[in-house]
């Protein structure tokens, strides 16, 4: 059961780098990780880029005395890379996998071949039950042409979705990751404005790191210029976020994020710095009324800023699905090619044959290796064609899913606007739907 | 706001067989259920298998007097079938794509290409939270020889965790589709016993259709002998579930099922038959004490029936498993087959420049259209045993991944039945966790 006191909580993030075989330093660096985290006892901690399962069952090893209970989630062909250590007894899982997620030919890009997702676990800490999020959106290689931007907004909206719906109930929210967008990028601002979700680096009381939170930065020795772009000294795109309830109050007590490499060690621990959170559950009366009620105005532009996210979610969407639908017109002109190009074969080896009174064998005019070459490139013309085409038909429903959805979000923001214009008490909201239940940023659910 | 007067709720659910080009008078059947559904003015309408976005639509707009709010669910390379019509506002909605789901080169049946899924509508009816999920598992071809179950399974377990967490907070939940499982089978006893929803058909007071509340019948004129196997009758594998909360208590007033051909038709609706429950809310006090706590005895009896499930489930997931492996395996012979094919191109083509003294072209042996053809062979090879390879990595990581989720399950069941046997009072409950929450098939959420 849950008491009065104050609880402090210490909440570890980091995008290990763990691909095998193309990370650097990689076996080197999971003895540094598991090291540290066995030396740091952390109460939760929350991996990402974990696609080994021997790197995994390493640090199970590693940490069976500090943290009992862990869980790694499997998707893709590579895995999804998400794992949890924790200390507190982990009761339940669930796993959402991105609708989309890249494509499959960029193979030097390679997110396609992870199954990047969002998995939670719950358990319950001094008698609170906590559900814990660990995510990991799909890379930005490129921000100026960000091909994969609509696919990323799409994932941020089903982060937002996924952590709404299964949190109902819970007293306390945690969610690590990276979300390989910046503070003020959309998918970040999405998330957040939809779950009241709040980020540990704006509100912790000390911090110790980069200046302004950074996490992919210049200093790290596998991080190149390049990858950097305009942004010279880096980029922060790793968070920690976490909401309370009517039953906890959370601070942010203290964050700390690594600098590169690590003290006493050469390299660091990956090419992103760790996130290192303590936070302090205050458990509350739930019955006790706390603060000051939301004014009216206050909501109605939370609406409104809501309204204004959608509208601004669904154009990127609408570039997505344009992109898809030319990339399925590309496709559908190939497969026609193939079987233009076939049927003109068909009617080069019926020549001799519609040649009266001659031989066909005698008089095939066209060299055999050619004719072969040809065949086999019509094959496989069409099966390429064909497959890039059940490819794109399947993002592009998952586009036109998410912009469908977002559609229905927008006009259940707006009624609800509507419906508080003409009675400016709070007494309206009753009616409302879920939307407005979790639409305000500090708005606790029950 | 809820009132104390009860309230009747009609849910109708059909699975419509709405394959364009293959299934039968399927515009002339969609005009029938455009007819039948503004005639019945049901409350809540779920279709499965309306996969073509112009009959949707049309549905819409002969609906448009009757039910407002639809929503249509896309997925996978033809959509996910899914559909909602609904009196009531829709607040939300949320969907969830099961992660196996066939085999695409099973072209025939051709489950793979729809993404099969549940999708949920948020509504509130009469000031009540009403959580409405509609969903379609894969189809059963042959009930000796089922090489689905494994994934029919995983799908029945992904079902019962989206409910089980997406329905927090609910004060109704309704379930509606086509399960492609009977009663007694795996999938179906797993959504029941996990959920705690209960079964239209098994609860309802007045009954009209055919024995045993069969929905793919042999009278339908669509369905073959051959389809039913053993069951002559036939089967029952369409379902509307229910459960109440604190808030509203729920009973089945009566249930209707269709029975093959509508009357003044000579066709039925679909090959599916039409299921039509009158269902009635009855708002409680959620303060006030209702009925007997569940005896400790019933609690550890109900936690070690979820035991004995995960375990045949496990079963079934391992057999999933091993095919998986198996099928891994044989897509990479062929890979290496057609390796070792283009390297014996490679070394006949070089034989000529190894020869001392000769012309390469003069002396080339092999006839070149054979050469050409090898070439072709030995592309398709690699090509084709590297898209198995991904596919069945993918299928395999969704497989153990379940299987890893369903172990976590069994040991948090065990925890709790542990931490029974000493102290056999109710009190023990306090600390569990929320697997003991759901386990109960009568216990409400809240």
């Amino acid at each position: 059961m849950a008491t009065n006191e104050s609880v402090p909580l210490r909440v570890f993030s980091l995008n290990c780098w763990g691909l095998r075989y193309i990370s650097k330093n990689r076996e080197e660096r999971m003895v540094m990780l598991g090291d540290k985290l066995s030396r740091e006892n952390h109460d939760i901690v929350l991996l990402q880029e974990l696609w080994s399962e021997t790197d995994f069952l390493y640090l199970k090893k590693t940490l069976s005395s500090t943290h009992l209970h862990s869980y790694h989630f499997k998707s893709g062909v590579i895995g999804s890379g998400l794992a949890v250590f924790s200390r507190y007894r982990i009761l339940d899982v669930f796993f959402y996998r991105f609708s989309v997620n890249g494509y499959p030919y960029m193979i030097h890009h390679g997110d396609w071949f992870g199954g990047k997702a969002v998995g939670m676990v719950q358990m319950k800490i001094n008698g609170l039950m906590a559900h814990v999020y660990v995510t990991h959106l799909h890379a930005e290689y490129c921000r100026e042409r960000d091909v994969y931007l609509p696919h990323r907004v799409v994932q941020a909206w089903e982060l937002q979705q996924f952590i709404r719906h299964t949190s109902r109930g819970a007293d306390l929210v945690i969610v690590g990751g990276d979300f390989n967008t910046h503070p003020q990028d959309l998918g970040c601002r999405l998330v957040r404005a939809y779950t009241g979700l709040r980020d540990s680096y704006s509100e912790t009381d000390a911090f110790d790191g980069c200046e302004d939170g950074l996490t992919l930065i210049a200093k790290n020795p596998y991080i190149s210029a390049k990858e950097l772009g305009p942004f010279e000294k880096g980029i922060r795109i790793d968070y920690i976020l976490f909401k309370g309830s009517k039953c906890v109050g959370v601070k942010c007590e203290s964050l700390s994020i690594t600098q590169g490499s690590c003290p006493g060690s050469a390299i660091p621990l990956s090419d992103h710095e760790a996130l290192n959170a303590q936070l302090l559950l205050l458990p509350t009366d739930p019955n006790s009324q706390k603060g000051e009620p939301e004014s009216s105005e206050e909501n109605t532009g939370k609406l409104a800023e809501l309204v204004d996210l959608l509208t601004e979610a669904r154009t990127e969407v609408k570039v997505g699905v344009h992109g898809a639908e030319r990339q399925r017109h590309r496709a559908a002109r190939t497969g026609a090619m193939g079987v233009a190009l076939l049927l003109l074969e068909l009617a080069m080896a019926a020549v001799p044959w519609l040649v009266p009174g001659s031989s066909a064998a005698a008089t095939q005019p066209f060299p055999r290796g050619s004719f072969c070459l040809l065949g086999a490139l019509c094959f496989c013309l069409l099966l390429l064609a064909a497959l890039l085409w059940l490819f794109h038909s399947d993002e592009l429903k998952a586009l036109r899913s998410a912009d469908d959805h977002m559609r229905l979000a927008a006009a259940s923001l707006l009624e609800q606007l509507r419906a508080r214009t003409p009675t400016p008490t709070t007494h309206a909201a009753d009616e409302d739907g879920p939307a407005n239940q979790d639409a305000g940023s500090t708005s606790k659910e029950d």
